[in-house]
């Protein structure tokens, strides 16, 4: 069969989309267990154990037109922003960023100085987190500008946190206020159009994520949390990920979804519903976690003690299935686990 | 400086290629020295120790138009290959393949049967190696097909093969015959015609590379060889990468370059130079190794011994830089170090 058939019955990726393939391909990538400690299904895979530290593994790949705009972000911010988002999987799982190989897609025709301006942007936030560029590969495009980025970090073994240790009574916790990025994203795209003074906000959040790589050590070594996850899908998708892998589900409480004063500003001001890109936004890269309720003063003592991040409590795990939401009159409300496609087009 | 200025002016990715340009990006890349072994600059990065082992790490990315043609390989064969040319990189270093992640933009439109025959191809090569696919990234992409591999694998410390040990008076060694895989390109392209029975093994050659992990291995633990590397971008690239990272010279001897009956036999057919191909061709997938002149004989008996693949002697380490071949007649002449560019259009 030639690679080039697309016939019109057949199903399309488009149809299925990134979680029903990943299911569809998750059997058998397992040859083998020496040492495989988690496989596919959470931020990172997990393997070692080497002296008592697991190794940490990631890797993420930005495709221009799909997760950037060329004329939309400074070349320095992309390649900020590729390493962002790697080491924002480390700092879901606890981890401490250490090597990265850099794979990069080049158009022929792009300038020399508008890569190594991508390069400074990745050696900066490397250095600001003292992760060695160890390597990479350096093709050729026959257009679009394509970024792979891998990614190792390390852990104590019994540091490391999955998506998959939430119970019910577990306090749901976000260390961030969720959404501007996916306003961002819509004022890149002219979705929205706010004053150049409230706009600018909204850009730099999406262009320059931050990586709580230290917010996520705290955690890790404090021992408190049951689950943790970034937020890169959107808060509806990537607490259905802990929900899933938990086999768990949640309830959320409205008013504690947090929101900044800029995106309530904007909302009223341009009439939409700021919830709407706080819960199905996507890119925050703030971390997600779950605390047993009997640990979670804690966790709120040590937060107000180290303050690596704000911290909000925004609802609980729950037996039953699915994402609920407790709204302001005390109705519940079910949600499904949409989320963000990281789809500009 | 928005990423879409391309003034007439500015130096062009083109025009410093892959290795210039990574020259002009190597400085700076490590900005902590825990555990780096080796950085930039040879098959696989190398961290650690850990208890007595180190990681090596290594990617590889394929870009549709560039590295393959969607209706010159199947997917099956397109997935082995994605495989196979990353742990070609752990066999240069005398590694054991580990752990992989596997990133792929797939245009939104195509069938996720197909797909799913890359997964098989690759899943088949990884359970042959015993090789765990542990994640990575599932993306859209706006036209071409995607694939990025990023590899870990492990050796004793001492075991490592680093391109950096070539000495004057080392022996060059070539573990098979080289240029078929370039000819197989040249047939994909509709540059060379031959008659189908012909066509055929060039075409399995290069839609169907081995990975010399064993071999790699076999001379990784006997500990004779000073430096190794793959053959990827062509015998005179990449004997060139040695030179360059040995700070010496090489002696090719014409006559010994290990060239294919099938070869030679159409070359005298479509009237072209073979050694051509042999010298520059590209995506050989073999081992190029150098061995000090008193072990060279060891070297021999261990592979009459295990046979894990031919064995080609080929030339000698020389102290003066440059590399040079030994003419039939008796004359010598300088070689450029003219290699594959991996650029397909």
């Amino acid at each position: 069969m030639a690679f080039n058939i697309e016939g019109n019955k057949a199903l399309k990726f488009k149809e299925i989309g990134e979680f029903g393939f990943i299911d569809s391909i998750k059997e058998e990538c397992i040859t083998s267990l020496k040492g495989v400690i988690k496989g596919i299904g959470d931020d990172c895979a997990v393997f070692g154990p080497y002296s008592g530290r697991v190794l940490l593994f990631t890797t993420d790949m930005l495709v221009e037109d799909i997760h950037f705009l060329r004329d939309k972000i400074s070349p320095y911010q992309l390649g900020r922003k590729a390493i962002a988002v790697n080491l924002s999987d480390i700092a879901a799982m606890g981890g401490r960023p250490l090597y990265c190989l850099i794979s990069l897609g080049i158009p022929v025709q792009m300038n020399v100085e508008l890569i190594q301006d991508l390069y400074k942007g990745m050696k900066d936030i490397c250095e600001h987190y003292r992760v060695n560029i160890v390597g990479g590969d350096t093709v050729g495009s026959p257009d679009k500008f394509i970024i792979n980025v891998s990614l190792i970090g390390d852990a104590k073994e019994d540091e490391v946190i999955y998506r998959s240790g939430a119970r019910p009574g577990d306090k749901i916790y976000l260390t961030g206020s969720v959404g501007d990025s996916s306003v961002g994203l819509k004022i890149l795209k002219n979705e929205i159009s706010p004053p150049r003074s409230m706009g600018s906000y909204f850009l730099k959040v999406h262009n320059e994520p931050n990586a709580l790589i230290e917010t996520g050590r705290i955690i890790a070594t404090s021992r408190l949390a049951s689950s943790m996850i970034d937020l890169s899908d959107g808060l509806l998708s990537d607490l259905g990920h802990i929900c899933k892998e938990s086999s768990v589900g949640a309830l959320l409480i409205r008013s504690k979804i947090p929101l900044s004063s800029e995106l309530k500003l904007l909302a009223s001001r341009a009439s939409f519903n700021p919830l709407d890109h706080a819960l199905s936004g996507g890119e925050d890269y703030l971390l997600l976690l779950t605390v047993p309720e009997a640990r979670s003063q804690d966790l709120e003592l040590l937060f107000k003690d180290k303050r690596p991040s704000p911290l909000y409590l925004i609802g609980e795990i729950r037996k039953e299935e699915g994402i609920r939401m407790l709204n302001d009159n005390g109705s519940v409300e079910e949600l499904g686990p949409k989320g963000f496609n990281h789809f500009i087009s």
